[in-house]
């Protein structure tokens, strides 16, 4: 809320203006071209990109490569602000109300299988040096960041994360990266305060090029036929929850700002 | 963006609080208690609300069955403001900006599915005079309401209705509503602006009982039977839109009010 707070706080300022030239026209171009005296913003981008966020997080728009140039300012202040992490803590309450409601059998085989980047790691320190999605993606300065090791926990997947592994869930990590940032990875979900999963799974030679709904769907299938119950899964990206061998429940974390297929 | 317009109009009354009592305390109180000058929404209930809508129109939720108390005044900001309207017709541009990449044969065998209810028809003035989602389901007013046929159309379903016709698509709709609505729902639908559909699909003697989801994909199975191949389906219900036989895209439609498992 951080940007109606700022609102609120350049009311004076608003109506300062206002009373000092005495002109109601300036107060009117104000309504109609500001929303927010943080970013700018106007309001009519924002009523657009509150529909665009209701569009690619519902998947209504299926794929999307870049977000639209007015709503750049919209996504930054949402990623930064308290709406991020609210809606992130949400996610977390639904996936362990119903992660209560599982009968745990006691042999391991109830499983929970959670994403890694943008679920359980936060790469928002990066996304914050390049434009927050709305920069193309390149692969040198990502790779130069996953190396450093040093993303943060998304605060309340690391709770759940928690949660789960009290309530007796085993708990799969199934991720997009390569088995070349095996070492990286866990060093970074060790960081981040992450421990105790059953397996890291990264995509191996015979994955490479596949679209992602396809290769965690076929490594979920795995889990299966190994004897695992998926319950539930948790990632910001559709292609983390659909396809086949679904789980039980799925849960959509908050992300806005990029989309993999 | 009703609301925000609002806020911004009861500025000078809330700076003129502030300068004839010269403390800056109440606009502190005015600042944290206040969101909407028009719901008197706090901020903290429109932050937690924001996240509640999420939550519900992404399915992470899964079944509830009432809106949180404190979302009322909020849920009916969103249902008689711009952001619905906008929501929806975003929806409608997504499924169309689909619908022209798929190649119509013309044999009458490229089919669209949509729902009724908060699809196609808006019963916003019922819902307005019922709590907007907020009170417990009552079967006699609402047949009352669905005998009178006077449901108007959802603006951007009409709109893409026509657009789907126009681009060869056979139409179906599969509602809820049992047998017994059918000759009330033709007059509705026709009375708000729909026609040529190919059939109008209500429940049976035979779908009493069955969870939507289970009555919806059994429909939609029988037509991939006849031989229908369903590209589309829109539906304000995620039980419109999951189970089996689902289309090639779904399109989920907001609806804050009510879940129908």
């Amino acid at each position: 809320m951080a940007s109606r707070q700022s609102l609120l706080a350049i009311v004076p300022f608003i109506v300062c203006l206002v009373s000092t030239t005495a002109s109601q026209s300036i107060l009117q171009v104000t309504q109609e071209n500001t929303f927010s005296g943080h970013r700018n913003i106007r309001i009519g981008d924002h009523l657009y990109c509150d529909s665009w966020r209701f569009s690619v997080e519902t998947n209504d728009a299926g794929y999307w490569s870049t977000i639209p140039a007015r709503c750049e300012g919209f996504v930054e202040d949402y990623m930064t602000g308290e709406q991020y992490l609210s809606d992130s803590e949400f996610v977390a309450e639904d996936s362990f109300a119903f992660a209560k409601t599982v009968e745990i059998a006691g042999d391991g085989r109830d499983a929970w299988v959670f994403d890694i980047d943008e679920t359980l790691l936060s790469n928002l320190p990066y996304y914050a040096e390049h434009g927050f999605g709305s920069e193309t993606y390149d692969e040198n300065s990502w790779d130069s960041w996953v190396y450093l090791a040093e993303a943060p926990a998304l605060p309340a997947s690391l709770n759940l994360y928690k949660q789960l592994e009290q309530l007796g869930f085993t708990i799969f990590l199934l991720t997009g990266r390569g088995e070349s940032q095996r070492n990286v990875t866990e060093k970074n979900l060790l960081y981040a305060g992450f421990s105790n999963w059953e397996r890291l799974i990264l995509r191996g030679p015979s994955d490479e090029g596949k679209p992602a709904i396809v290769y965690k769907s076929e490594k979920r299938s795995d889990l299966r036929d190994e004897g695992y119950m998926i319950h539930g899964s948790s990632g910001d990206q559709w292609s983390d929850l659909l396809g086949f061998a679904v789980a039980r429940r799925s849960f959509k974390l908050p992300n806005p700002m990029y989309y993999i297929a």
